[in-house]
């Protein structure tokens, strides 16, 4: 957020800043508003009032804490999430689940179904039905849908190039949502990368510029943020983590056709089997062995978390991140084995950007996903909220 | 480059963004700038008027080609490199070049010399007596310089954290050299950074937003450009390509103390193993070898290409670059191995990155660390010119 005083026709950008900081941080103060952006009091305040017309904001109350502190408090600018919404639909196996979601990543309903099967088609029924159901309940402005799918997604129209898990190979998914949904706005985009956008901009990597999430779940989802900007690549299909190549002499054959991908160690599947369980174990059941188990953990556990340490160890040299977050089924073995990762990763990592990462677990659960999707959305509207929100 | 109309205030973005054409793309018609700015022309005169005060371009005259053009043609403006002068010098293995490098990359005068021994105080006055050499034999401004280390630099104090070559582990390069240099500006680098930056700016990766460099000479250099930024991370670490971790089962000791790093597979020392060479074999008698050598590739030099393209697959699937660079040792055996580095990068890499992707050698050979480097320094200089060059 970048904030510019004294130029007039630059009053869009900063009411696009202040209204995304309310969204981001939730409920401020004036006088924090004032501090954060560099704006001087009066212009804060026709700014509020903008955006106050615009139905997003409203102000009044004192917080407790202000109450005691010296001075007369300012008032509390609180962003409204009952008039602007988003959609987020995260695709998975068999299923989808979909959130209404309100500014500042308010939750405000959400619904799930199950797909018949895997096709492209069914799954973009599905979606199409419970964006109808979540639209029928609510009274507010629904501004557009990003959809996660797990899998490579050419971003300029939603093409879905790779989804292994899906069964799907170059499947126009975009089109064939945006079809049966004429006039909102949709957008499709890897899980992995909204993930990290989520955990980055609300979550464990706030505060952090240079960020990498990583899922494992069936296989793995990965992000990256470079300087605060999620990383793309030329095409956007950069971050794709799990394909790294970590023992292409000896390893097992990944969907992608390629021996020896990261995801191939420490993918679901893998810990799945390392656990005693069958390849395509839920989560659930996944998570019931480990809390059933004391001790050491087992040999295939322990050689998992070395190929953890292994990979994190080539991200770590080449992306020199600040902070690392595990998700998914990683978040759940992680505890049990941090010690072997720390030493598998610094055996092959270089001091120097070794000594400046930190691994940490996600900080928004199974949300991480949906809220990720819906911002997707609000940076497109909240880029310029006078003429989008408009009455 | 961003130019931005209508605001008296920001003329010296204007001024800077001017320039800063003008040093990259070297002699354009006012026509061109006009054209390229989106600035109107009385506003592009003002400026050209500006820097010609400060020295640093001159007009007139006309190319050949725009005489028999139509119309009359508008008078070419150049960037003049007698005036302002950056230094940019290149730490190895026993030795060091330095060059004085004017504007739109001129180097105008080389020195070149031996050390005693790979020291870095050693170093650091070779270093400063190739500085005093060429300020002796220069009318013009000298505003700093840029210095390449084959090693891992914390970029704000030119700390050098580890440079296995020269041995050195946390040495104060930036401090001692700045010490010996009073009144300089010094910054340190690393060389893949820098060759990164010089073929981004100025060679082969001219156009592309994403970029990637690659340079086998003793170990492996590397650098990255991410959305046409420079990839630095948390700390200026990133880009360490050479220490992914390829072969962590069954590759040889790094001398990072890691285990299968690419650059224990495509490295200089490997090639020259490869070839038949003492690994400490020279870059000349390198390419003498592979020059007399016909037909199929030794068996070990189908593996270095192998892992080449392993190696090249998961950067491929990580980063989604659209070029790769190939320099140093991997530009000389390139040619000879590139179907088996093709075959052997596509069988690891997803299809949707790999198809954007072409393998490219670098075009400014030799001087590419050195024009990065000077390039550090030009960034600095360029960024306000009317203040840093006033007289």
């Amino acid at each position: 957020v970048q904030f510019i005083s004294g130029s007039p026709e630059l009053s869009r950008t900063n009411l696009a800043g202040l209204l995304r900081l309310l969204h981001l941080n939730g409920p401020m103060r004036r006088a924090q508003l004032t501090r954060l952006t560099g704006l001087n009091r009066s212009t804060v305040g026709a700014l509020v009032a903008e955006l106050e017309t615009l139905g997003v904001v409203e102000e009044g109350g004192f917080p407790a804490a202000a109450a005691v502190g010296r001075g007369r408090p300012s008032m509390i600018v609180r962003p409204r999430s009952e008039k602007v919404q988003v959609l987020a639909a995260e695709v998975m196996v068999g299923q989808a689940s979909i959130a209404l979601i309100g500014l500042s990543g308010t939750v405000i309903h959400r619904a799930h179904g199950r797909a018949a099967d895997n096709t492209v088609h069914t799954m973009a029924d599905l979606v199409a039905d419970l964006v109808a159901e979540l639209i029928a309940r609510t009274s507010g402005r629904v501004y557009g849908l990003g959809i996660s799918v797990p899998g490579v997604i050419r971003i300029a129209d939603g093409n879905v190039r790779f989804a292994p898990n899906l069964g799907w190979h170059d499947q126009p998914f975009g089109e064939l949502v945006s079809a049966r949904l004429p006039g909102l706005v949709v957008r499709i985009r890897n899980d992995g990368d909204l993930g990290a956008l989520a955990e980055y901009l609300r979550g464990a990597a706030r505060g952090y510029d240079d960020v990498v999430f990583v899922a494992g779940e069936t296989g793995v989802g990965s992000g990256v943020i470079v300087g605060g900007e999620p990383l793309l690549g030329a095409g956007g299909y950069a971050g794709e983590l799990g394909h790294m190549s970590v023992r292409e002499q000896g390893g097992r054959r990944c969907r992608c056709g390629a021996v020896g991908c990261w995801e191939t160690e420490i993918g679901g599947e893998c810990i799945a089997e390392a656990l005693g369980l069958p390849a395509d174990a839920s989560h659930d059941e996944v998570v019931a062995v480990l809390r059933s188990k004391d001790g050491q953990p087992s040999q295939q556990l322990a050689q998992v978390a070395h190929y953890l340490g292994v990979g994190l160890a080539s991200i770590v040299n080449l992306l020199n991140p600040g902070l690392i977050v595990l998700g998914g089924l990683l978040r759940e073995i992680y505890p049990a084995v941090a010690d072997a990762v720390r030493v598998s990763m610094l055996a092959s990592a270089l001091a120097a950007p070794a000594e400046q990462v930190t691994l940490s677990l996600p900080e928004l659960g199974g949300d991480a996903v949906l809220l990720g999707a819906a911002e997707v959305i609000w940076q497109e509207l909240l880029a310029d909220p006078a003429a989008t929100l408009a009455p």
